[in-house]
């Protein structure tokens, strides 16, 4: 069998998770790693695999059936994901919803036009979050959705933190409120406000002389990030932080709650309980990747979303044991 | 737009709840209801709806876009998904597991020589339940699968008590076992036997003078039925059974808990609660009805299952909306 290989764009927490994912997958192999760093300054953790400077990626096409991008949604993959899909077939977990259309026109345009699969805002929200809003809803069409999210480190609700003076280092968990999934799980459907739906906690590392009562108002009231909910602030020492909370665990639940026939009740709960935010992401990925060879094998082209792919092109499986082992 | 036309064939529990599924999805209608019944004798739902003789329905091929087929998988199914599918594109909810590899081989030789699409094994289980067992093994192939039926009403088990020398009417309720199922949601990936994953509960209104002890030995001792498991039996009058258990509650739970990178826990859940069982699996069944008519006028022929049919394909949303709303 030949193995898909796969170029790990970007070595960050996402590409880390990939490569462990690789790993985990015998029809899959890492065909390197491109990063913006200097290569000789990257250690990874496949032994004998290959570092390579992203200036070079161009060369190697012939190397690579498909790239997986693990930039960030902000700045690096609305250039990266349309430039890279010019010359490879290509998966992002592209994550800012707002703006995924616009993501997708583009990644669409370049893919379309030189023949190669782009799939994009892959991972669990956007990714299996979705796909399973978008099942609650064709299956239950009169009905009412609920995604909570959490018990989970928010990293751009503990950057805000961080930004406050007088902070030296913080961690922010969002967490569901476990009265409102209750009301929903028992087919309540209850009208939630933001605060009625997720609270925030927050641990900070003060600096030496800070106003802690200062540094405690300014995240409560933090408009966007804080105003809405309600918030606990917990100081802590460094060392505290450092031992207790350097995972990057999240998850959360996504509802569907609907009537059929003479108004009988349905719930589907889909939840994720996951140790490791990154790694859980890079394992979705990785899937989406075998499944972007498979669709350029049959020469398709163009963007893609979580919604176009058969499920069963995710699996190294065959049809037939799908269907005798799963089904 | 022109609605898809939808043939119900058989007018059961299943068939009643896709005639419900039907009304609640603006772009679909119902073609008619196809019985073995004397169609005269058969009262329908839709105002205005046809009823006809099913030695009529080869008559009315240009009235129907897709058949749902909605007769029982141990007589019917074999011989009707097959047939049908010569002059219709079908959609079924075969549901014995050990037989859906000899089922699909004969509904692809038909479907695939006439042009037809035929999707089988639609549903919560096989179907949603499947589905979910096939993403949690290709997100995180190093892990436990657990399926989890219940609470709900078992109508294979409730004929089985019925058939008892003495038992006038029977209820079986199959009834998750809670710790095993909190015990997998902690990962802690236990070995479980049969009788640690679900107990049965049986309500039993016997006849006349017939010996109550020697029912519930019957029960609790029969083979494959009942004696792997706990079993509850409680005697109840005819009055209270049909009062307190007339409807066809079901559900579960998929659970996949695997791993990744250095030895991070994951735990994927997929839950349904359903107040009717029937009305549940026939909302499925018309989404895959969408499907298959999408899949036809695209030129695509054969036997499917719910593995190869893309997300998008059961929404009549177009792509464009889907990603703006629901990714």
């Amino acid at each position: 069998m030949n193995k898909t290989r796969i170029g790990i764009i970007g070595y960050g927490n996402l590409g880390k998770g990939v490569e462990a994912a690789i790993k985990q997958n015998p029809d899959l192999e890492m065909a390197g790693v491109f990063t913006r760093r200097d290569p000789a300054t990257v250690k990874i953790q496949t032994e004998g695999g290959k570092v390579y400077a992203m200036s070079e990626l161009a060369l190697h096409q012939d190397d690579i059936d498909v790239c997986i991008i693990c930039g960030g949604s902000a700045k690096d993959l609305p250039q990266q994901t349309p430039e890279l899909a010019k010359m490879f077939h290509v998966v992002d977990s592209f994550d800012t919803h707002a703006k995924i259309p616009e993501h997708f026109a583009n990644v669409n345009a370049s893919a379309k036009e030189t023949g190669h699969v782009g799939i994009i805002a892959i991972g669990w929200d956007p990714g299996m979050f979705s796909l399973n809003r978008l099942y609650g809803h064709v299956i239950l069409p009169e009905g009412h959705d609920y995604t909570f999210w959490g018990r989970g480190v928010s990293q751009g609700h503990s950057d805000a933190i961080r930004r406050i003076p007088g902070v030296q280092d913080a961690r922010q968990y969002t967490v569901p409120i476990e009265a409102a999934v209750e009301s929903v799980r028992n087919g309540e459907n209850p009208e939630l406000t933001t605060r009625q739906k997720h609270l925030r906690e927050c641990y900070v590392v003060a600096k030496e002389g800070a106003d802690l009562k200062q540094i405690e108002h300014d995240i409560v009231t933090m408009p966007y990030y804080f105003a809405d909910y309600d918030t606990t602030v917990t100081f802590i020492t460094q060392e505290e932080l450092d031992k207790n909370h350097q995972g990057i665990p999240h998850g959360g639940f996504v509802l569907r709650s609907g009537v059929t026939g003479q108004g009988h009740q349905h719930i589907i709960e889909y939840r994720l309980k996951l140790d490791s935010n990154p790694e859980f992401t890079s394992s979705v990925l990785v899937a989406y990747a075998r499944a972007a060879k498979r669709l350029a094998d049959e020469g398709i082209s163009g963007c893609k979303t979580i919604f176009d792919i058969p499920p069963a092109y995710l699996s190294p499986q065959t049809g037939e044991e799908l269907r005798a082992q799963l089904l």
